[in-house]
């Protein structure tokens, strides 16, 4: 493959899911994608490292909603140079994948008409990167041929939580380890798939495509007309201004993506299109819907367990222990799923996991907050740890990173006390400048400007202890950031 | 009864036990019997709620060992002024029984020899009040024809977790409702124990016992001569120097205390004696054994589910789930007990609990610390709770009472920041006394004398930042106390 043929190529990584199936651990402002359940990196970080080098770092795309758009390319910081290169498409919320898929396409097209975009999800779990990508290339060629290319996965148990693609016929190969695909199958019940893993035309569908920006286009005007409309009144709105890559529309681009229906690339095009084919993956694969996901693409003990953090466990079998710095201890065990943060903990068996859904959904419609937020947030400066709430007052554990500040702000509803119990803190309050050493405190009136940084080379850790009537995070005016949140 | 027939009856509480099978709810630092798991209040204040008022409080004695007075007398301080009349017997440490009932009968011996003591485990589950006063007036009066009487529970299911008691013939009552005993029977296995069910001879062994202090100190004659001779060397000790109540040769009694088998008073004994009646209970009894000893004694819904505290639950049936404050959500459990604490949780199935033993052994061995204290730690003037431990730093809430106040105190290896939350603080810093407000800080060097006042009617709340490289609870020196910890 020629550098020129690469630069044609570009990567479309959705990331603008919720994964609430992983709760406690991920959360609304912490969805799948951001956490590090399988592998060394999160499972977005791990996405983009699998294919940045394939191609380069400016043909990577994140598609994300507005909401999460920050916290995304927050939580991008670590790759350092590489979170400049890399370029979001925010929607203005989410309407599921075709619109998704579609919008990228919209872009893409307009940029390099003749691109083929590989489209990812950010959450799945690829652990073999090289067949990957030597499977990518087999699936490049046919979508050069204009053809929708699809990864199907070779079925080893009659799994009820995946879509299934039957190919016309599993001896015959088109053109160059490609197959042709008859149709795609909704997520069976036991007994058919239980047939469909004894017939070898039937794979399990990975929800990666690559294809012609041209040809997806064409295929949502012949199969989904009214997204087509909605996506070319969109081009117009974002080119026709000739500021490509920003929305500057923003309000009329919301009623337009919001009036979209809410329809998956599978159902609205894949189940339709007479043009699908398939590379049959030789790498492994999970698209780690549930916890019980995990036992596909992470070791286990000799008992079958996988024991995360801090647990002591006796004589327990096939389950799934998830601590972080809390003891969680556990006695005799069977096929459970068993995972701990700091504000909640999960109990289910794994033959039930698919209903933490409904756990979320209870806390939404009680109001209550387990679901949102965890009681650490990383921030590109450090992060936060909330230790405790009550009547009156909140106390953070602030922790900055060497040579960090936080932005210079304002609060018009709480006070703050800082000590400091490690490094040294530089504080800026109203005009006055001064430093601030360990075991020693200082006090920020309300509404006094105000910043906090860390001037040396080690982490400068506080413990602020806020006091007011309203203690959110939205009481704060930024006067000044180096992340460009004002 | 006559007013002179009670006050010759003395109750005496056994409050030595530690209680692991009630982690991580019980700790070394709050053993089961402080532990509010059923009923209204604490088992060890239910258990003397129950007693007085058939006895006069001043002959209420609570047995327990040397470390764990200071906190028991402090867990009664609730109990409002019978307090100051209840009489502690304090164990140089714990020898289990036989040795502690001997004590007891040595101190109730020398004050009035012909006094009838009822022995009452601490940690016991006995809702129904009336009902066991009305069986130890039969108990008494057989206790006052020199019998060791002890009281059967009429089995209804085949445990394997109680000792049992057989009686001679149970259709012939001695004297005033009470049988007389063949022989005590030791925990046995499911085999036999089912057959004991089927027989109406047998009866589980309640632990509770009543006797004349004369007699049971001339059956340990008898049958523990060893500890006979060692309690006799106890009493000159005790008595000839005129101080009853106080041990005034500490050395010399841990020495002969520690000498002592720990054998306990079923086996020593109740196994052995010759004169032994049994009163069958009419009242309803659980020696809560375990987590799972619950499902006797308290309510459960329709599920058959024992769920208290911050839970979600879907569709779990005959499980134990105890939360504080944390969330625990648990999806499908079938006869599971799920605990969660601040700083650790259990998880086990209903019929391997006993096994907690086991996590409490490994914490020990691996010198960890959630088997000791829990995060919140009840004081007279009270509570703290440890918010974070870090490299260098502690933080905590400390929380007084209306009018209360800590001692005079010196930290060799800390200093602290005060940050008052709710209320107003008196403090006193070497000559100094100062008022801080909501909302105000001050700071408490090391080395420094310092107290914290609550002066008000209210609660007061401070935050604590401790700052120092040794951050233990023994790091203090006490001037003046209201509590005599000095």
């Amino acid at each position: 493959m020629t550098p020129q043929l690469l630069s044609d190529i570009h990567a479309v990584i959705l990331a603008g899911g919720s994964g609430t199936r992983f709760w406690p651990l991920s959360r609304e402002a912490c969805p799948k994608q951001m956490l590090q359940i399988v592998g060394e990196d999160t499972l977005l970080r791990q996405t983009i490292k699998r294919i940045n080098g394939f191609v380069p770092t400016e043909n990577i795309w994140i598609v994300t909603t507005e909401d999460k758009a920050q916290d995304t390319k927050f939580h991008l910081l670590p790759m350092g140079s590489l979170t400049e290169k890399i370029q979001f498409i925010r929607e203005p919320l989410g309407r599921n994948t075709a619109p998704a898929i579609g919008l990228a396409a919209v872009y893409l097209n307009h940029l390099s008409p003749n691109s083929v975009m590989v489209v990812m999800p950010s959450d799945h779990a690829i652990p073999e990167n090289e067949k990957f990508l030597s499977d990518l290339k087999v699936a490049i060629e046919g979508a050069k041929e204009d053809n929708l290319v699809t990864f199907g996965i070779k079925p080893n148990r009659p799994e009820t939580g995946y879509g299934y693609i039957k190919i016309v016929n599993h001896m015959k190969t088109e053109s160059k380890g490609l197959l042709r695909v008859e149709r795609f199958v909704e997520k069976p019940d036991l007994e058919k798939a239980k047939t469909y893993i004894s017939n070898s035309s039937y794979f399990w569908n990975s929800g990666i495509f690559v294809w012609k920006t041209s040809k997806i286009l064409s295929e949502i005007q012949i199969h989904l007309p009214p997204l087509y409309q909605t996506l070319k009144a969109i081009e117009s709105l974002l080119f026709q201004l000739d500021k490509p890559k920003e929305l500057n529309e923003p309000n009329k681009l919301y009623e337009l993506y919001s009036s979209l229906d809410p329809v998956s690339i599978d159902y609205g095009i894949m189940e339709r299109s007479l043009n699908v084919l398939m590379v049959p993956a030789t790498f492994q694969w999970s698209d780690l819907g549930s916890w019980s996901a995990l036992d596909e693409v992470v070791d286990k003990d000799k008992e079958g367990n996988i024991l995360k953090g801090n647990t002591i466990d006796i004589g327990s079998q096939n389950s799934i222990i998830f601590s972080g710095e809390r003891l969680v201890a556990t006695i005799g065990l069977q096929d459970m799923v068993v995972v701990d943060t700091p504000d909640a903990t999960l109990v289910t068996p794994k033959e039930r996991v698919q209903e933490v859904r409904k756990i979320v959904e209870t806390l939404k419609q009680k109001g209550r907050e387990e679901h949102l937020i965890h009681k650490t947030v990383e921030r590109p400066w450090g992060s936060y740890t909330v230790l405790e709430k009550g009547e009156g007052y909140k106390i953070k554990r602030v922790v900055l990173k060497p040579g960090a500040r936080l932005s210079l702000q304002l609060h018009r509803k709480r006070s703050e006390h800082w000590v400091v119990v490690s490094g040294i803190a530089k504080v800026t309050r109203d005009n006055e400048t001064y430093l601030v050493h360990t075991n020693e405190s200082t006090y920020i009136p309300i509404h006094t400007k105000h910043r906090l940084e860390n001037p040396q080379g080690g982490f400068l850790q506080i413990i602020e202890v806020q006091n007011g009537n309203y203690l959110e995070e939205d009481d704060i005016e930024r006067f000044s950031d180096d992340y460009d949140r004002i």
